[in-house]
């Protein structure tokens, strides 16, 4: 569900403001390249659908894109891309507010 | 509902990270104190019970105050605390992709 504002922290939120998108993009950051399974493992909270829901809405905005390793039979594995990696400074932001505040 | 993790970004989310909240964080730092009615005028798409619930959370985690400045009837406003003022990185580094990559 999208904010439908101008405001570019809406329209950035429209894209990595759900529930575990960010967390999904943590795990990119600090553990690298990860497959589905990976972040079923990291995460027991998140149904696959809400996983692959998540994942398709950062592939389609040039956040993440998927690698294939295998092909018989097809295995992907998820990636940032430069895109994606320039959300860093959003992560530290939160990492650091959280470090401070909310231990 | 919680990400129940010891991460800091997590745990940072657990406060901010609900829909809404991010953007009643951002007319607090862009247009200053703020009226409950203020908020429902600038998001239409938000409910009241849900302003109100958004609201409630950053009052207890000490991101807002309450503040009354009419006593009959008693009318208040929210202000960002100095812990809400430190929250500012975190809009700053959302506003700077939006403006990048979400036009």
């Amino acid at each position: 569900m999208n904010y439908n504002m101008q405001c570019p922290i809406a329209r950035t939120l429209d894209i990595i403001g759900e529930r575990w998108t960010i967390m999904v993009l943590r795990d990119l950051v600090i553990k690298g390249p990860r497959k589905f399974q990976d972040f079923q493992a990291a995460f027991p909270g998140i149904s696959p659908n809400t996983l692959s829901a998540r994942l398709k809405t950062l592939e389609e905005n040039g956040i993440v894109a998927r690698h294939f390793y295998e092909e018989h039979p097809p295995r992907a594995e998820y990636r940032l891309t430069d895109k994606g990696r320039l959300l860093g400074p959003v992560l530290k932001a939160l990492r650091e507010w959280g470090t401070k505040f909310a231990s």
